[in-house]
Formats: C-alpha cells, sequence, structure tokens
C-alpha cells in the first residue's frame, strides 16, 4: 500500500479578492500561510513519510509546500517544481475580478469556462515571457487552457514523474492549485468530462489516496480538522 | 563574468546558546529569520539572476534558502539539497556547550578541534540513522571530521553540480554552513592549511564571488548592509 496526498495551496492574494490568476504569481494571505501550517500538522498526526513532494513553479503552491515539509520534519525532501503542475491558464481573464467577468461576458458563458471540461478562456495575443519559462519551447506555452488542454500538460507528469515512485512504494505529496488537482483527480478517480464539473478541491485540505502495489486505487480520504 | 553567491544561514538556536550542532537540526531563531530575510534583500538589491540554489539537508539552511528564493522573486529556482553541504560533523561533542567543552577537555584542545585544518573531534560510537540519509552507503556517514574531510565530501559536489553551471555562465547560490563555506572558501580562494584558521563566516553576510568564464577568479565582495 502506497499513499499519494494532494494538497491545493492556502489562501492567495488573488483568492482573497476574487480573481482570476492562473500563470501569475499571487502571494500567500496570513490566512493561507496559517491554513498551510494547519495542512502540515494534520498529515504530520498521519505519520506519513514521504520520499518527494512535487509543486508548481508558482510561489503560493511553493511556500505552501515548504510549509507542510517543515511542520513534518522533511524539509529535506527534494522539491520538484515543475511548470506542468502550473494552474489552468486563464488567459485574458488572469487579473479579473470573476464578479466582474459574469457582468460583462454573462453568467453562462463564465460558467463554462470556469466548469465545463473544454471551454477556452479567451485567449492572450501572445505567450507569457517569463524567465522560469525561458528554457521551454515557446509552443508549449498556453495563451489559455481548458480544462482539458491543462490535464494534456499535468498527465505527461504524473506518468513520468509520480506514478513511478508509487509503483515503486514511495509515498508521494503533490501541492498544487485548485484545477491541476481537479485533473488529477478527474484521471485518478476516472470522472466523467461532465462530473468533474461538480469537483471542488479546498484550499488547504489534504486528499489522501491509498494504492495498492499496481497502482489500483483502494481508498480515498479527505483530511480536516 | 559569472557570479557564486556563499551564504550562511541565519542564527540558529544552536548559535544563541553556543552549542555544537553539526548534522543535528536547529531551527532558525526569529533573528535568524529576520538576517535570511534581510540577506535575500541584499541580494536582490544587486538584481542578481540565479540559475540554481544548492543547500544542505539541515533544516536551518533550507529555511535560509527559501526566505532568500522568496525575496528574490526567485522561489521558482531549483534547490537542491545534498548532505554534501551538510555542516562539518562534530562527532560527540554535538549538543554540548562549547564553552563546557573548554572547561573538560581544556581550552588548547577545543581550539584545535575547532580551527585546525586536520584535527577530528571525539567521534561516535555508531553514525546517525536518520531517514534523510537512507540511501547513502553508512561507509560514507562520518563519526566526526576534520575539516579537511569535510572538505574531501564537499569538493565532489562543487565539481560535479556547482562548477559546470558556472562554467556555462550561469550564476549559482550555496546557501550553507560555516565550516562548509570555509571549505569552499579555502578551495576558491587557494587558501592554506593554516592561514584558514582565521577565515570566519558571519551568519547571514553573503559573499559574491566573480569569475572569468574559464572560472578564474576576478573579484570578491562581502555585502552588509
Amino acid at each position: 500500500m502506497v499513499k499519494l496526498v494532494l494538497l491545493r495551496h492556502g489562501q492567495s492574494l488573488a483568492n482573497l479578492v476574487n480573481e482570476y490568476t492562473g500563470w501569475s504569481d499571487s502571494p500567500l494571505t496570513a490566512k493561507g500561510e496559517r491554513q498551510a501550517h494547519a495542512a502540515g500538522r494534520l498529515l504530520a498526526q498521519q505519520q506519513l513519510e514521504f520520499t518527494d513532494i512535487h509543486t508548481s513553479v508558482l510561489v503560493r503552491a511553493i511556500k505552501t509546500a515548504n510549509i507542510v515539509a517543515e511542520e513534518l520534519n522533511q524539509a529535506y525532501l527534494p522539491l520538484h517544481k515543475t511548470w506542468r503542475l502550473n494552474e489552468r491558464h486563464y488567459g485574458s481573464l488572469r487579473g479579473w475580478n470573476k464578479d466582474a467577468t459574469r457582468r460583462i461576458f454573462g453568467k453562462e458563458q463564465v460558467a463554462l469556462w470556469r466548469r465545463s471540461y473544454y471551454a477556452v478562456p479567451p485567449q492572450l495575443p501572445t505567450p507569457d515571457r517569463e524567465r522560469r519559462y525561458a528554457q521551454l519551447p515557446q509552443s508549449s506555452l498556453p495563451l489559455a487552457e481548458s480544462l482539458a488542454m491543462a490535464s494534456a500538460r499535468i498527465l505527461p507528469y504524473w506518468v513520468d514523474e509520480i506514478a513511478p515512485h508509487l509503483l515503486a512504494g514511495e509515498n508521494q505529496l503533490v501541492v498544487a492549485h485548485g484545477s491541476t488537482l481537479r485533473a488529477l483527480i478527474k484521471y485518478i478517480e476516472q470522472i466523467s468530462d461532465v462530473a468533474i464539473d461538480g469537483v471542488e478541491v479546498a484550499n488547504g485540505e489534504p486528499l489522501i489516496y491509498t494504492f495498492d502495489n499496481r497502482l489500483n486505487l483502494q481508498n480515498k480520504q479527505i483530511i480536516t480538522k
């Protein structure tokens, strides 16, 4: 039996002011830091020992991962930071208040962008040119992503960097984002394109999956205080 | 021209109470955290862009590295954690108050252990059996180290993991420990076995080395407020 823990970062400033963030950096709020510490303590109570922690290249997830690793007394673990675990790219909705987009584009359209598996938000005119993505081919940088598109960039990381560790019996911790984790949950639990609309992941509430040694799902547990 | 920055972790609890620590974990004090933030801001003022950060598997160095990376707005950088950058192993002096060892063993003996390049402190009866060292052959785990012995385990990391990046023109940040950094400084500045006794590295004060593209040392700068 091996464990995979999925954890969404603590509350970010963008979460607090109800803005789309995607690939932008938004710092943790004080509440977000408290949520990260609390999640770390909850996992410490489970006496889980990990061999790896995986996160995105976005500061809200990285900081959450560092806080959790410290609370676990496992700060020495390798922390793998990858763009493949970044939040879904919200295209030109980024930086917009979610209520404002509803007023401008209509409730139905916004619900579609947010929840439909295939809807792509309005695209950026050009991709992000940030130093942290300098090693990526320009064609890999999204202008905007549907959840299906985000899933397509996340799953290679699952196959190459997470699943092999689980198959080797090594517990893995993934600290990432709402949509990233929805994509992983959809894959792991084999949820349909339609039913995934109803799945939400709360900030700082660890999901623990237990697999057998052939990576068949045995159990799912959400830990809260 | 390429830059290497060496930084000793902020004040640890063991620093504060004047104890030998070595491979034990001792958390940063509040002052130590402030020193880490200040060091990060000093480096940010230099507008340095790194491609890698290297640290030990000890929490005081890891936490300092994370704080500095955040202050630099470069939290997305890979943080390589390695036992090879651990502090010198102080053997059975670990956990002892430094003044107490002077009373028991005499000032001269303690000065020798602390400052002579070749003196080995009293050994542990058996090596540390900690989870973070589980992947290492038992024979690699020291019972106690002279600075020469610590240097011998640090330099392979320099050769394999730091120097190649510098030769490729990529700025590197190393966040480590007093003795680890003395070993690196001795090597980089070609300081004699005797003269290294007089070299001290202060908590949280970055040393910036500039090299040409063949790794010849051009300049050294210590940054303080």
